[in-house]
């Protein structure tokens, strides 16, 4: 791995929430770089750049080839995942020369760092600070988000197996309610993540293939709520179908761009962490129709259910680990690894590079033309562009009954530094 | 099917609440049904007992091959569950000579009914009412409850894979949670179903391999709730491992047998339906501990999860349809088919049957002996007890990225009947 007088060893961190597939791009990146410089040794942050900067560095080398291999499909983030966003370069100097010290003293040239928006920022600062100080290191991102809201590449991994598991948890659970309405439930609400951009929500529209199947409503956070059409069109569904099964993004805002579950939850929840909007639906419809209500709430079991994986996304995770070695070996820093389309019909992608610094800090919506004219459902737009990316199967080994995901050892390689105290900085 | 000069077609329906099997159980009745009779015509009762009231009778024969072979792999209830409970027979004869009525006019010998408790009961009146009448029908009883709570028979089809569902659900929101913690979450609560007995609750604890890993607490109804007790366990485990994974069980009980759900949650959902608390759970551990939680409230999403559905549980339910038709053919009456375990290690398991009377309205809860000292976890006789419950894959054919579930095209077979009116009663 050794380029340009760069140490040969890789360090790589997790950053932001974790996926299905993100130890996937582990994988691919480990195998990438043992298959480029089998002596280079690969070390990972423990929790992320916190790792970094507290020099707790899992040294993979000790880490037997069936748990890497486990990486491929184990969920979540099996190095630990962080929160921390690395502040301005001009008002956090000490933290981006921590960084470079630590890296310098493992002989660290090549530095991985997998996730989302506010990580490519650091991606981008990073880079940028390494050159200021003529060292000699390559910083690529590898991109993560179940919310597919980078802009620039055509998806993120994570989002396929998300909108998979959405989708199939929409069916099934239409399917259960259509069967009880006779007698029982008429109204399902199933909440989905996704804070700003509505890709997770509008996903499990897939399920439904005709009129008849739910999701029968899709609250997107990209069109503002109105409560009486709303519940007209719940009424109206209600009346064709015999039941309404309705998807709200945890995103979901009102005509002022508030969080309905802020305003509409506070009092219920009595704190504004997001995530309470499925209730605020629940009730609302309950109250204002007497239709008998019912709902559920994935939360994290969305963004952690690799049994249902995308084969697609899978592989996609992995190649997007590989190619960020193929980057670093072509001596690019300040890069963030892509995914193109090539063709829409046969679905074709390749892996491409871009600027982190053109990610950053950035949100992709849905566009206008992916939301259906009443905006309660998707078009065949966005049929189109999501089908593809939930297609595959590929489920994790069982043992006992359960997926066998493994933990990691994660021992620490031996400090050299003494320990460093910084300004704390949260994302 | 025919004997002692009954009809010799036959009527199936759905009653309660649906599973990720109870259209495998329907499939096997089919399958025996005409490998006895190839002749015979099979009914099934639209939306359960409501369809044999009201004659609406779907004709099994309109039905394609393909779509009698998908009732194997297709989850909720394909012809239509319901949530009513016929009175008794002094209160309500006229409904029980209705139903006689409609199955005579149909040359309908055989009624099957798949459904927990409250359908047993139903059985068993039927049949007493039946034998009052002198008429030559055959009422058999099919176990289905997610909730697993019917006496005598070892288990319920339905409860292995709801088990295995929320198994793997908490296994995988465990890592998630695990890999946020140093900066994130450090508490995870999942909100599982199961109104009295705790079966499905303490199945999530099967993830939980070692100490480390999640569900680190279970609340069980079976174990009054304790807050403070509670509190004081969440930060142990929070101190021990970094986290703490709870599951609660939606019929969690205060020390006065309330349900919490109704005491703590209701000024936050202002209605009794159970199913609010993981929101209370939730609150309260924030308000007390300060520290940041997450929750996943499953609901349907669980019951209806054939996608990752126990091979075990699909062979069972399969297994209790096919019997059903072979008791009708010995021509017993007012049974229920039972499931026997007739070896742990290896496990090993028969099919049985008892009288329907035995099994209405009892309720089969968690055992002193399955349950940890403490309250809040399983003991080795629950795993040994519902570990093999949750073996084997068998997961439904994939059609462009989702399962393959077919709905049924449900035909009506002509009325032979004026209209009936009747007093309603529900369950």
């Amino acid at each position: 791995m050794a380029a340009n007088g760069a140490g040969r060893n890789v360090v790589y961190a997790q950053s932001g929430g974790v996926t299905s597939v993100i130890n996937a791009s582990a994988y691919g990146m480990v195998r990438a770089v043992r298959k480029a410089d089998a002596g280079a040794q690969i070390f990972a942050g423990l929790d992320g750049i916190n790792g970094v900067l507290d020099e707790n560095l899992i040294d993979l080398g000790q880490e037997s080839p069936d748990a890497i291999e486990a990486l491929r499909y184990t969920p979540a983030g099996a190095f630990g995942s962080c929160r921390k966003k690395l502040q301005d370069l001009d008002k956090n100097q000490a933290e981006f020369q921590r960084i470079l010290d630590v890296l310098a003293a493992h002989e660290i040239g090549t530095f991985f760092y997998n996730g989302g928006n506010d990580s490519m920022d650091t991606v981008a600062k990073l880079a940028t600070y390494t050159k200021r100080q003529g060292a000699a290191l390559r910083v690529i991102g590898i991109p993560k988000t179940i919310d597919n809201d980078l802009p620039i590449t055509d998806c993120c991994p994570g989002f396929g197996s998300v909108a998979k598991y959405n989708a199939i948890s929409m069916l099934e659970a239409g399917l259960d309610t259509a069967s009880m309405s006779r007698d029982s439930t008429k109204v399902f609400v199933l909440e989905t993540m996704g804070r700003h951009a509505g890709w997770i929500a509008a996903a499990t529209g897939l399920a439904s293939r005709t009129d008849e199947e739910g999701p029968h409503l899709i609250l997107l956070p990209e069109v503002p709520f109105n409560p009486n059409k709303f519940l007209q069109a719940v009424t109206r569904s209600v009346a064709a179908h015999g039941i309404c099964a309705v998807t709200v993004s945890e995103g979901l805002q009102d005509d002022r761009g508030q969080f309905v579950s802020e305003v509409g939850g506070k009092d219920a929840f009595g704190h504004s962490q997001l995530g309470g909007v499925g209730s605020y639906i629940q009730l609302l419809v309950n109250r204002e129709t007497k239709l008998k209500v019912h709902g559920a709430i994935l939360d994290y079991c969305q963004r952690s259910a690799r049994h249902v994986a995308s084969g697609t996304d899978v592989a996609q995770a992995i190649a997007c680990g590989e190619h960020a070695v193929a980057l670093a070996g072509q001596g690019l820093s300040g890069v963030m690894v892509t995914i193109e389309r090539t063709s829409e019909r046969p679905y074709r992608w390749r892996i491409g590079h871009t600027e982190a610094a053109h990610i950053a800090n950035q949100e992709k919506m849905l566009t206008p033309d992916m939301i259906r004219e009443d905006g309660y459902h998707i078009t065949q737009k966005f049929r189109d562009y999501c089908l593809p990316l939930i297609q595959g199967e590929d489920p994790p080994p069982y043992e006992n009954g359960l997926p066998a995901y493994r933990r990691l050892k994660k021992a620490l390689a031996p400090k050299k530094l003494p320990a460093f105290k910084a300004a704390k900085g949260k994302e």
